[in-house]
């Protein structure tokens, strides 16, 4: 039977795994340190599409086609999928699966969506509720920027503290099929609101959910800092990381040596402009597609926390005044030999 | 152990109960048909707020505090929560539930999300991933007129295709405590698109959702229409209940006499000038918390397919030309003594 851990997390008796992923990812990031990994790039950010949404749609669809290619499994043998992205009315996704025609479960969790699926991905397949499941997510730097900044027409100037919205998408096929590496707990995330205000500041916004979410998760399982090879956030850039360190140390933990945050190792600070680094739900989930799920597979990280983090505020919400809390769900990833 | 029913659907061997919902409702709501059933109505759309959204988000946590007492339950005692709305970036329910600090899974399924609520919370008490789960969703005229169409403000000319948004929000607790009301399976929908691109007649949009769900729901359980008293859509309206008869017609099926559409109760069409109905995530969630769980519980209808329907648009997606798709996801609710 599955457990119940402590106050958020579950853990799995009989583990769902990921048999495969695929990862789809812009001009910029094929540029940048993992720009090799990934499994299809494009120059044309455009992706063959007239608008910035449908480019990302186009990607979701590449990203799922080839998780389900790498597996040999139809859309057809997957019973459920899960996705999301920060458009509105997330239309990224509608727009991306349709064609695939499984039957859908839209989610959003801002950029901690991909911890959302794949949290929701692994308690289905480890239910019974299918043999496989797909989870999705993707974010656009034009769509995004258009969503919640200024159209890229205007060239508007950007603050330090600011993001670079990462264009990707990253789909993982989940199922009871054994393979390397296995989801063998999920801590699923709170809201949480320190009341901070700046939406060029995603990473302060996010850092308490993710200690939160971190705290929350070696408490439920009775773990320390060490029994994890790498704790890997989603998106807190170089800001997030250092209140999240500082955050952690108040809690009583050094998380330093073991932490790396996706949204620091997509792009190259300094040569790319990219300010506090990359974000978006396709940051996470290109690199542990790429990067992360690679290294657990090979016995190089035996057992990994990723806990993708989401800042959840609306242009709508951001402009009455309302503070930008935030949001992370914790997966726990572990070698199988 | 739980069931996969043919191609979309689940059994539950031992199904989750409905144990109590809340229901909070706007001042048109409380003088429609349905309007002492409600457990809460304010004659203040705003509910105490300084915008619509704060309004949407206020009353969804009425909603939940409403269900949470009734069954004497503490947010600390409720395992997670599902829940959405048609905001963008689902600001509603991120500031409606903020405060509950109950592990959250964002949703977006569109004016579907209800169903696809109910339908995650019950999979997760069957599978013994917690006791208790809050399954919650909203919609506001005020909020969703800015999102969707023009502001209030401008006091625009409606079609008589156009859809009424309901104010409201429902709220259900979902978990393994007897009640008189049990889910005894769902079918998770998929996308449906018939190509359709007019946003002021959402029934067109979604009716071929609806009579996908509903033939998939008969054809996976083995059912019949007269196996339910009642198969009851969300908010497809006039002009989508004919659709929806025509298209169910061509497949064999004649749902007539037991059809029932929340978006056709909640409003009185020619007092209230509604057009062609009410709809939004609140319009199915309030109707079956007042009105048909009452009928359920006490065992007047033993089983009803309850098919919340959406239809997936932003308005980025239709002012690029896209068509607008439809979801619906089935959720069976069975009498119990």
């Amino acid at each position: 039977m599955n457990q119940i851990r402590g106050a958020q997390s579950i853990s799995f008796e009989v583990s769902p795994y990921i048999i495969s992923s695929g990862s789809v990812a812009g001009s910029k990031e094929a540029e940048g340190p993992l720009g090799k990994l990934f499994d299809m790039t494009n120059q044309d950010d455009l992706f063959g599409a007239k608008t910035w949404e449908e480019a990302e749609s186009n990607m979701q669809k590449e990203a799922c086609v080839l998780a389900l290619g790498k597996a040999h499994v139809k859309p057809q043998e997957v019973r459920f999928l899960f996705g999301g992205d920060l458009l509105r009315q997330g239309v990224a996704t509608s727009m991306g699966v349709e064609s695939l025609q499984i039957p859908l479960f839209g989610l959003y969790g801002a950029c901690s969506t991909s911890g959302e699926a794949l949290a929701l991905s692994a308690m289905s397949v480890a239910a019974g509720y299918g043999e496989r499941m797909l989870a999705v997510t993707s974010s656009h730097f034009g769509s995004a920027e258009k969503e919640f900044r200024f159209p890229l027409g205007y060239a508007s100037q950007r603050p330090l503290s600011a993001h670079w919205t990462v264009t990707g998408s990253g789909a993982f096929l989940v199922g009871a099929e054994k393979s390397h590496v296995r989801i063998s707990g999920v801590t699923v995330g709170k809201i949480v609101d320190y009341g901070l205000k700046d939406s060029q500041n995603m990473g302060a916004c996010m850092a308490p959910a993710a200690m939160d979410t971190i705290v929350q998760n070696l408490e439920d399982f009775g773990r320390s800092v060490e029994d994890y090879d790498r704790i890997i956030t989603g998106d807190l850039g170089y800001v997030g990381q250092d209140i999240l360190f500082d955050l952690m140390q108040g809690k009583g933990y050094d998380i330093r040596i073991k932490h790396m945050d996706c949204g620091m190792v997509i792009f190259d600070q300094k040569s790319q402009d990219t300010h506090a680094g990359g974000s978006g739900c396709g940051c996470a989930a290109v690199t542990l597609s790429s990067y992360i799920l690679p290294k657990i597979r090979k016995g190089e990280w035996k057992r990994v926390l990723f806990v993708p983090t989401g800042a959840l505020l609306s242009t709508v919400s951001f402009n009455e005044g309302a503070s930008i809390p935030g949001i992370a769900h914790g997966i726990v990833l572990e070698h199988v030999n």
